[in-house]
């Protein structure tokens, strides 16, 4: 089976803006999402144009300011600091990855807790982990929705995540393993293990975030598992430039039970969550709760 | 081999008392630790009162606060308000359990992030899952302490944390999968396994922190692994009351290459890590790096 992320998040894209239709008509405004945009690598000029439009197209009000990769890392925290004190933005989105002379954890920090729809401030991160209700980063949103939506047991289950990012593997594998989430069984790989392999062949359910394109064969993989690839790595085949996961998709697919493509599986999911997230920001804005 | 936690922490101890001496004579002052506990757990009680003991032993200040288990919710912000407010005191620890009236995510919160010695503070929480320099939780750190001090190599190799509470066993798998902290693959299992002996049986070094007696027997673990037992339960035998921990000990020692007894290990080193998470305060209070 093929889990079709591209659907799914069109689906919630539909409840959000029945949502949003309901909550502006009571509230007298629309969610907000204020992104930043840093320097101009085609990639996150392209997220960051997605996720403008996506706004657009569930009725929020959404503002992209873009700067020069040259920005100070002052200017920067100040041009932040103008969006955690607007009224119309609900939710902050720094595009990443920063230019190396601006310090991320800083920036990441600068983010008010309240309007950190990505999840990264440190303060959200333990909150988290700790099973707290707070915001969880899109990606790994978008995962668990997928589980929810294809109704995918992970009670019990062996998960194994490859790959340890502080923005996709550490907070699946935090999440998985409580009980509120998946009450899954947990396994984090990552470089360091000299058999990767022997962990994957485990997986009931297998994460992929290693940003190595086709790094997962099917010689990998469990007969019947459920594969999540998260990886979306763009490489050049003849005179064409395209998008291809971390999983070998192909092959991996005839020995999968269930398997997410790239694209079309969690990318789509990822802007579907930040609208999420940017709803429920602004649901909490008005007392709402998580 | 036995891995000897009561040895290490006495070193531990004679160092910290070392380093207080060249503080104290810098600075001026020594390292304060202020404790708040409530109600009457003896447990509890015997915890607190090691803990101002071994503050004592290696030249730090203390204060213990002893409240009723009837103190409101209120009156105990109010009491750790003055602790974090008291410039004596460099590190507070809230003896836990807390009566169940009390909130204790709301008290741990109110203890500030720079004398959050436990690291039981979501953003010191965060800031650790991150990577970022925090306070390391005693525990994890004392399991941490073990493996340098025993040079038990970690990286590559396969951590199974049996338990997955927030003060022991989510800390310990965040900081082992790290690059920095242990570089290890980490399985996280708990009661939601159907079968925990065929994780346990893969680990390369187990740490136990179920708070169930004796629950890992002999069968369960790997030939010449690395058994790390966080588990204090106190029975009755006879007419003695005595601890025993999550592993059989007597058994599990023939299997493994080296373990951990109770008493006598991790628990020693918790208070150990407790001292030296509160000299670190101090040192960061007069701009000090971690």
């Amino acid at each position: 089976m093929i889990l079709d992320g591209k659907k799914i998040s069109e689906q919630i894209k539909t409840e959000i803006t029945e949502e949003v239709k309901i909550f502006s008509a009571k509230n007298n405004f629309v969610p907000g999402l204020g992104c930043i945009l840093v320097g101009s690598i085609p990639a996150s000029e392209y997220y960051v144009k997605s996720k403008v439009k996506s706004c657009g197209e569930v009725g929020f009000y959404s503002k992209l300011n873009k700067f020069d990769s040259t920005i100070s890392e002052n200017d920067l925290l100040f041009e932040i600091e103008k969006f955690n004190n607007d009224a119309k933005i609900h939710g902050i989105l720094i595009q990443l990855p920063l230019p190396n002379h601006i310090n991320e954890e800083k920036i990441l920090q600068s983010v008010i807790p309240e309007k950190d729809v990505d999840g990264f401030n440190p303060i959200n991160v333990g909150k988290l982990v700790l099973g707290q209700k707070t915001f969880v980063p899109c990606t790994a949103l978008g995962i668990l929705e997928i589980l929810k939506r294809y109704k995918i047991e992970t009670m019990g289950k062996h998960v194994v995540v490859v790959g340890r990012s502080n923005i996709v593997g550490r907070p699946i594998a935090n999440l998985l393993s409580q009980k509120e989430y998946g009450n899954a069984i947990v396994t984090i790989v990552h470089s360091a293990s000299k058999d990767i392999a022997s962990f994957t062949k485990q997986a009931d359910i297998l994460i992929v975030a290693i940003g190595k394109p086709k790094f997962i064969t099917a010689n990998m993989v469990k007969n019947g598992s459920v594969v999540i690839d998260v990886g979306i790595n763009r490489i050049q085949k003849g005179n064409e430039s395209i998008l291809i996961g971390d999983v070998d998709f192909e092959n991996v697919k005839n020995v999968a039970s269930a398997i997410t493509p790239v694209p079309g599986g969690v990318g789509p999911l990822t802007i579907a969550m930040l609208l999420q997230n940017t709803l429920l920001a602004a649901k909490l804005s008005v007392g709402g709760n998580y």
